[in-house]
């Protein structure tokens, strides 16, 4: 680590179908200085989601793409190294789109900083505090609107934002709660460690039979993570009035056009169904009130949550690459300095 | 027409991917005879409507499947010849799941009458004062939620509902009003007799480049009633908070298995969508409230409506295809008797 310089990654160009590594360009560059209304922070963890990857995308969105050329957009922790704005002082802990870079120039706009109070370990903001736990939250309660004893099904389950919408639905909700998730590990975790009723591992074939089998009672809210075939099969289970959340759709988000939807919509129509899109973002209002809340069912130990802590800023490209192989359990991050440091 | 016969059709089989008159078996039962709580009633009106194909199959579904050997099912208005239940008499209008034939014994269950109000033409019941502009009705004011000035498309919009839909839509509620349907004569119909902003013929071809153009500000409501390729270039145009109202897929109602969904259902996600479906027999309790409100759009000629009307229970199967093919403007009905008859 260099105090000197600049470590960053950069958009090379637009990925055609999966993303790789050459769609991103490593540049060291000197420190930047910040201006007035500005500050220099330390960038210490990065989070990766897989909604980076439609930042990527030349298209219209709730959020404009990253440009070509650009640092490629991620949320951060970091520390405050120098302020020229208000209300900020060298040590502060602050959370924003700070990159992937060692080092951020944070001011106004989508790089806007937030300061972050103490008493809660940093990454739990970028995690079960941050937009990924929001997300699980805006979205399960307030769109899903699940009723103890009805049955949830979440896809994406040993994930970030899954793994936190199953343990509110199972542990404060009180509701029957069936994980999808890829590998035995992963769906150990969920029944063994988590406290869920049951669990599917997609890649042993056949989710939908296995739906049906442990949603007998139908699926009456499903939370879904990855469309595709599991979308489709959990549509073809779903009970009277059911509550579809969109939350994402990793398994088309590298397709290079996108892939066709769900045969069994028309279940919608015949059981009465509704499927509801969100962007955690437009519930910013609230997010003061939410993470209240996660963060006493966190310590309460309601919810648990894991972290795949991948180390060095010259790892940012595959550290990515991990959420479309299935290779994180739980929030996926990569650590860029030690904190704290001194200023 | 004989008297002593009652003419009828038979499901014969389940249909394999498109329904044919060959599904069906004639049949020339002798007159049926009502018990205690029952009525004969004389058959009038047959209503058709894409539904009954999903009625055909062998599936969990709103209403049981109808049998194998049974009368084919069918919404329809008649005249009572002979009654043995409380409150109806001979001579009274009625109407009913009376089924492809000339004469029914109706009772309770399915196959339980309504009497109709006299002051409005029979026809009217099974168009748009019958379950047709009640699903029009319900699906676009409780689902779809249109604000004046906001953009409103209708898929089918020449068909029953969706020709209620849009004039709704247009001059009741005052939005910008797009219909899609298949032919000149139909979008002639849409814009220069029904007053709706503009129409889109699919038979021309790329209906998603049509919508973009015909909807700057994006399609707030998008009322769907025919799935497929239409419900994906809907689902491109989608503006923010949308509502899609799934009504019906009658592209897909002849398919083997369910056709492939819409590859653009992930703005749903981005632009916040919302998509939901519904059968317009929950909103029972409110029935009479909304035929009351719609027969006065009617009469004030804020709702124009067409009837394709056959003729004969010998073209039942023939009428039924009329809608699978786009023959029918406006709501298929065939005409099986005189009224008003003599008893």
């Amino acid at each position: 680590m260099s105090q000197t310089t600049n470590r960053q990654w950069r958009l090379a160009r637009r990925p055609v179908g999966m993303v790789s590594e050459s769609d991103f360009e490593y540049r060291e560059e000197p420190l930047p200085r910040p201006s007035d209304g500005e500050l220099l922070v330390r960038n210490l963890y990065i989070s990766f989601d897989p909604a980076m990857r439609g930042w990527m995308e030349d298209r219209k969105s709730y959020i404009p793409p990253v440009g070509i050329g650009d640092v490629m957009r991620a949320s951060g922790v970091g520390q405050v190294v120098e302020s020229k704005l208000a209300g900020f002082a060298p040590g502060d802990f602050v959370q924003g789109l700070f990159g992937w870079q060692e080092w951020t120039v944070a001011g106004s706009g989508l790089r806007a900083p937030q300061k972050l109070a103490p008493g809660t370990p940093l990454t739990w903001h970028l995690g079960v505090l941050g937009l990924t736990g929001l997300t699980a939250y805006f979205g399960l309660l307030d769109l899903g609107k699940p009723k103890a004893g009805e049955t949830v099904l979440v896809s994406g389950a040993a994930g970030a934002t899954g793994s936190v919408v199953a343990q509110i639905a199972k542990h404060v909700v009180g509701c029957r709660v069936v994980g999808i998730a890829g590998g035995r590990e992963k769906c150990a975790w969920l029944t063994r460690d988590l406290g869920l009723d049951a669990a599917i591992d997609y890649k042993q074939g056949d989710v939908q039979r296995r739906v049906g089998e442990l949603c007998p009672q139908g699926v009456h809210v499903y939370f879904d993570n990855v469309g595709g075939e599991i979308l489709d099969a959990a549509l073809f289970h779903i009970a009277e009035r059911a509550r579809i959340v969109l939350c994402g759709g990793i398994s088309g988000y590298n397709e290079k056009e996108p892939p066709p939807g769900p045969r069994n919509l028309m279940n919608l129509v015949t059981r009465r169904g509704r499927m509801e899109g969100f962007i955690v973002i437009d519930y910013a209002a609230r997010f003061a009130e939410a993470a209240k809340e996660l963060a006493g069912w966190a310590k309460a130990g309601k919810i648990q949550h894991r972290e795949d802590l991948q180390h060095g800023i010259e790892n940012a490209p595959r550290t990515f690459l991990r959420l479309f192989r299935g290779e994180n359990t739980g929030k996926q991050l990569l650590q860029v300095g030690e904190p704290p440091i001194r200023v």
